[in-house]
């Protein structure tokens, strides 16, 4: 079974359940490890207050095999970071699979990685998100979207589900739904289960 | 609307989600604070390998309203810490509310808080856990148990589904509603919701 080195991008303000919903089901992916890292080297505080202490800066960060990118109030400022957008640029490429949560795929959008690309985010603040990226092809009505090496989810604990699916995507539907079980998660497997477009009155064109 | 200090503790190896999805939830509930608490300030290490920042060590910490106590494969050594028994004991008689997630109940229990109580713990650990609390009533089949001041869930997402609980209970429905919509969560709002118990062959005396 091939190991997984994984990068996950903090900024301050980053939404703390984008980050860890994901990597309590990473934590128990066969053969991933996870490094957690940031403009600096040390504690990085979220949106919501906690603080998680980042491995390694930016600059110091050794090569991933997979990229994850949270979203949170922060990101409002980080689409503006250049050399944030510049370093995502350059490691996305470098992915065999690049992940975000909820408004990271804004972060994504203005670093020029989903153009031509169909993805998802926030419903919330899905019209700030997606103006992010004109050249994107938006999906309102998802929980997450798979295109090529990209999996982007929708608002904070789609991370869970989209996490999940890259799990049985890499190791078996079996193993992820052993996950799910373990941590007491009501897994949502259809990629299409969304009640929250509608909350915001989101349709896709053609949806009717 | 009355403010509300609430103390999380963490030792090393607790759950990361136990912690990160009620913090999420009570980050959304207005005027709720949380301080991080350890045996020492700074970096606690989770089961899952991420480091959350303690804010303040246990002999440090402020009075608080509210305490939260999270499981993992940390609380198989925190049952035997004297020290941090006699903490949350004392600790616990001084709140209005004590939460648990996992198998923090099982801490709970050993510090002789849930004697002659209802509560709750993880299905998949349930043998160890209820181990720890001979005189406590436990139900197996339950997402989360309320006892007088004390909310105890189920293994680490049902805390998610516990912490909306409280918030329901002490700012009402609505603003409970409002946070799952934010942060895109399906909310369980039925204590008695519980596939997993199950999964495990656990019944309650009565069940069948």
């Amino acid at each position: 079974m091939s190991s997984i080195q994984l990068g996950v991008l903090l900024f301050p303000g980053f939404e703390l359940l984008d980050v860890c919903g994901p990597l309590e089901v990473f934590g128990y992916a066969e053969g991933l490890s996870s490094t957690l890292v940031a403009a600096e080297r040390g504690p990085v505080a979220s949106t919501q207050g906690p603080a998680l202490l980042a491995d390694c800066a930016l600059a110091a960060a050794p090569p991933f095999d997979w990229l994850m990118v949270p979203g949170g109030l922060g990101a409002r400022a980080a689409v503006d970071d250049a050399a944030l957008l510049a370093w995502l640029t350059e490691r996305a490429a470098a992915c065999d699979r690049v992940l975000s949560v909820c408004t990271g795929s804004a972060l994504l959008a203005r670093a020029g990685c989903l153009d031509g690309r169909r993805a998802t985010t926030n419903k919330r603040s899905f019209g700030w998100a997606t103006a992010q990226g004109p050249a994107v092809d938006w999906v309102a009505h998802a929980r997450w979207v798979v295109d090529g090496p990209f999996f982007t989810s929708s608002g904070v604990s789609a991370g869970i589900d989209m996490a999940l699916a890259v799990v049985a995507d890499v190791r078996g539907e079996a193993a992820a739904a052993a996950i799910a079980e373990r941590i007491e998660y009501e897994w949502h497997r259809d990629p299409t289960w969304d009640p929250f477009a509608a909350l915001h009155g989101l349709v896709d064109r053609g949806d009717g």
